[in-house]
């Protein structure tokens, strides 16, 4: 029985010359002085200090690191300006839109050197090689990505196929830090299927991120036991106490999907030890890394929210190091750590003038000084759409054998623009069919498998969502192997869907027989391969036509492609049909 | 590059039962009530709480574990007290006068339950074996025992001897943590061996452990960019701040070698973070286990000189179990933790009226309600002294090819009980040999090899241990592979080493020709198999009849076996000659 969880095997890090350079006995390669510097260890702003760096390393670092300065050393006075280490984002979601190499552009110049991304999204669409080009796109970046394998949680039982040594393959990367979010109703209604997996991922000496929602205090304790150390969900300060209190380590969600930080950090008052508080963005799109930027943005809010600005570094840094088992090497600016951090005006003042990761100087006053390296994808990663010919407007009918008038139809109702409950509908038939009905704002859903039963299609229906005309589709439909398409009329779905097919994945909005707005994105039909900039105008460009449609949620694309999620309450749908994430069961279509 | 220490591999932790123990659908096997309990992860202490516990396992703590409590299960009715987790002691010596067996009679009732030991001093004296059987004896106790692989520093070059694939093959066992204590003085001078140890341990994904005694800024820089990541030697709050800003996991020590933590406790009040300060034994003796108890009473005089009860605890329970990467299953009252705790009366009361290790009550009220383990060691683990013949006054004999009546030798010094100096004597020759000279309190001082060149043998010259008369002799010689003599005169030095090799170990005193105490210790020569109070009666019978004789330490054993150590400064002793630790050189006895 391994117990612990063991250390790093570092073959490139060159301890001889650590040593040489902490003792004088040879040059630093990159030395700051004079600074300020943010000890996330024991918390305290100590000034006057030397940092010296000798390759991707840290060699010293105190009050006299002159012995370590020659000629060839890169010296920066750091004199009046503060020395943080570099932030951490623990839990985010790469495969979402961009690029890697679009989203570190922004990412790496505001002083994030250090991502752990989810891999759960190539895995349904493009098996195991998927996430290997995934992984392969992250590395040798000039900031550190991890990755977690994927949990594989979906509603579609085909969507949490993944054969365990796809799983065992992944988790034996030394670039995989874990299995990724496992959804606490996965453990308790998949339960042998999902212990297989975390079994797997503990037998690799790996840890197990968690996602523990709405999970009251029987089923947490019950997703804690089972070896969960981490959740990202909770919305409200007495969430993440109860967490902490359990053992968990908590991340606090400020990102595209929920901002939480603001309601959380009441946390402060309590009193209580936040050594496992982290701060995480869960993701963001390209609007808002371009609009807000990335976790210094965070801290800074932690900061203007009440937090101890120390807290809220330590947070970003050491917290999320702890967490992950990577302290030893990262999370703080000590001897033998990597070479990451950031010069900053002050410490209430989150703003990079100058990053340093791996030892490299990579921005400077928000000017990239080192690009990120762009990958060029696998050809099978380009050609994920695997319909074999275009869908027409019939495959969308909803056919019963009801001879009555009307049906009693359950429906997807959005509660919010990403929380759905169960309508019941009382529908016309027609001719052995039943419509939308925009009038009374249902429209129709459908989900078309992409990938293992291409053009498996299961069509029902949608209230709420406000859609007054045309359709709307994306290949990204969260935990599953699908397109999601919404729409007014069959035809317009159709056209959608067969855009997104000729495309290779994205988004499209169709009205009127034709394209009024779309983001190609043929990457595992994930991620376009376009400027950040010009993601940003077509995600304009599609909210803007939507909303001139009637939609009028926040962001329209992240309530579409969540209706197939298995994270999200209450009722959900996939190419096999509708799912009730209380019990994860299928639902009927017609209830008579 | 594995950069992660990646997590725990629990093949016997039945993740199905813990869930449904939690969701109440299974019985508690054992269950407590009504607990006030610290919860170390937000540092409250939370009242009327449940526990509930399946095998060895935590399943729920929480306000109703009711649905997990059934007929079958043992209720433990808290009211009106307090829980805490079990205590971690995270650096001791059990290779240290007593069996295990013994020490945990004693460790068990005070609610130690999870101890982390060195392993370096049987590996010398009996190789990859022995320390097999060490562990052998560790293992299946009723409490958790780990072991950290021997780092083989030695004044001696025979003491650093190891084969790589010894120190592998010990690396990869699940028992062993990590490499243990490496003093900054190897890495510095014996740098490409010590280098290729720490990269077997990094190698195999395990921690290192550090002792850091007197380094300043440069050399402790170098010391932690080479990986090492605790430190146990700081005697002052200053020295314990440079190193956890360093980010060292600080050992602040409480035992028989030292007692820092009354001098530490100022650390307090400085408002660092704390969260990386660890309390730790380096090891106990009998008398003072008997008389003092063990981890319980460091967490109590912490709380008695200053520190919050809360943190106190925290210092022997979760940050010690982050230090070694096994928080996810340790040192906190959780869900899927084992079920180590113990009732006391209060929190500033740190008195175990009940202790609860891996799910069974293992003491109550001092009284041990489950036994120990006795090991039966392996027969050549008690035949360790490998001199072939007995030793003769002349052995000791020091001679000279100098022809002047006076020569200038080069002695140790005892500037403390502990601490040695060189000292430079003028001593009489006479006929060709030097002399002890009892009236300037200067006597002999011999190492004999019992191990890897049997009988060779280095005699040397001690001042200021005061010792008037007879001789004393050890097998127990620190860092080394030696038995370690001191006395007034050849005849009763020889006699006293051909006991200890009659009892295959031990300690001696003899005088006048004859043994006048002695304690015999056959496991290793390091270990009695008697009981703890017999152990204890002949400590007291050896410190008398030295006191008596003129020895004033506080501790004579211990600092007769030091003297071979390879980590207090500064002048030691092995077969091969006097040592200097400032350098590692070996030195001259006679200067001129």
């Amino acid at each position: 029985m391994l117990m612990q969880n063991p250390a790093p095997r570092l073959p490139n890090k060159d301890i001889q010359s650590l040593i040489q350079v902490a003792l004088g006995e040879k040059k630093a390669d990159l030395a700051v002085v004079h600074a300020t510097i943010l000890n996330v260890y024991t918390g305290e702003l100590l000034p006057d200090l030397g940092i010296g760096v000798s390759g991707q390393w840290i060699a010293c670092v105190g009050k006299n690191i002159d012995p370590a300065i020659g000629s060839e050393t890169h010296v920066i006075d750091a004199a009046g300006k503060t020395v943080i280490p570099g932030l951490i984002d623990g839990h985010t979601h790469l495969a979402w839109t961009a690029t890697a190499h679009e989203f570190l552009r922004y990412i790496m110049k505001g002083g994030t050197t250090t991502l752990v991304t989810e891999s759960l999204e190539p895995y349904p669409v493009a098996g195991l090689a998927g996430v290997l080009d995934f992984l392969a796109s992250l590395a040798d970046q000039p900031i550190k990505i991890f990755a977690l394998a994927p949990a594989m949680v979906s509603i579609s039982p085909e969507g949490r196929r993944m054969p365990i040594q796809d799983l065992i393959h992944l988790l034996e990367l030394d670039s995989i830090l874990g299995l990724g979010e496992t959804y606490w109703q996965a453990l308790l209604q998949h339960t042998d299927l999902t212990i297989s997996r975390l079994e797997a991922a503990v037998k690799a000496g790996k840890i197990l991120e968690g996602h523990s929602a709405g999970a009251g205090e029987a089923k947490l304790n019950a997703y804690i036991a089972s070896g969960i150390t981490s959740c990202h969900e909770p919305i409200q300060p007495q969430e993440v106490l109860d967490r902490l209190r359990l053992g968990l380590h908590v991340m606090v969600r400020e990102g595209s999907i929920r901002r939480d930080l603001k309601a959380i950090s009441t946390l402060r008052l309590t009193g209580a030890d936040l050594r496992r508080l982290i701060l995480a963005t869960d993701g963001i799109n390209p609007q808002d890394l371009m609009q807000s930027g990335y976790m210094e943005t965070l801290v800074q809010r932690a900061i203007d929210y009440g937090f101890e600005p120390v807290q809220a570094v330590q947070m970003a840094t050491l917290n999320v190091a702890e967490h992950f088992r990577l302290d030893h090497i990262l999370g703080g600016i000590a001897p033998g750590r990597f070479a990451d951090f950031l010069i900053i005006p002050n410490i209430r003042t989150i703003r990079a003038e100058v990053v340093i990761s791996n030892g490299k100087r990579i921005a400077a006053d928000r000017e990239l000084e080192v690009p990120p390296r762009r990958h060029r994808y696998a050809d099978e990663s380009l050609a994920s759409i695997h319909l074999d010919h275009p869908l027409q407007a019939d495959d969308f009918a909803i056919k019963t054998e009801i001879k009555r008038p009307i049906a009693t139809v359950r429906a997807i109702e959005m509660t919010t623009d990403l929380v759905t409950s169960e309508a019941v509908l009382q529908i016309a038939v027609t001719e052995g069919r039943i419509h939308a009905d925009v009038g009374s704002d249902i429209i129709k859903i459908a989900a078309v498998d992409r990938t293992r039963h291409p053009g498996k299609t299961f069509t029902g229906l949608l209230k709420g969502f406000h859609l007054q005309s045309g359709a709307f589709a994306s290949s990204a439909a969260w935990d599953t192997t699908d397109i999601i398409v919404i729409g007014t009329n069959d035809r317009d779905m159709a056209l959608a869907v067969n855009h997104i097919r000729s495309m290779q994945g994205g988004y499209a909005v169709v009205d009127g027989g034709g394209v009024i707005a779309d983001l190609p994105m043929p990457v595992f039909g994930l991620i376009a391969e376009l400027p950040l900039e010009e993601i940003a105008l077509r995600v304009s460009r599609i909210d803007s036509v939507l909303a001139d449609r009637g939609v009028q949620f926040p962001d329209p694309m992240l309530s579409l492609i969540t209706l197939t999620g298995a994270a999200i309450p209450f009722l959900r749908i996939c190419e096999q049909g509708l799912v009730s994430l209380k019990t994860g069961e299928m639902q009927n279509l017609f209830i008579s």
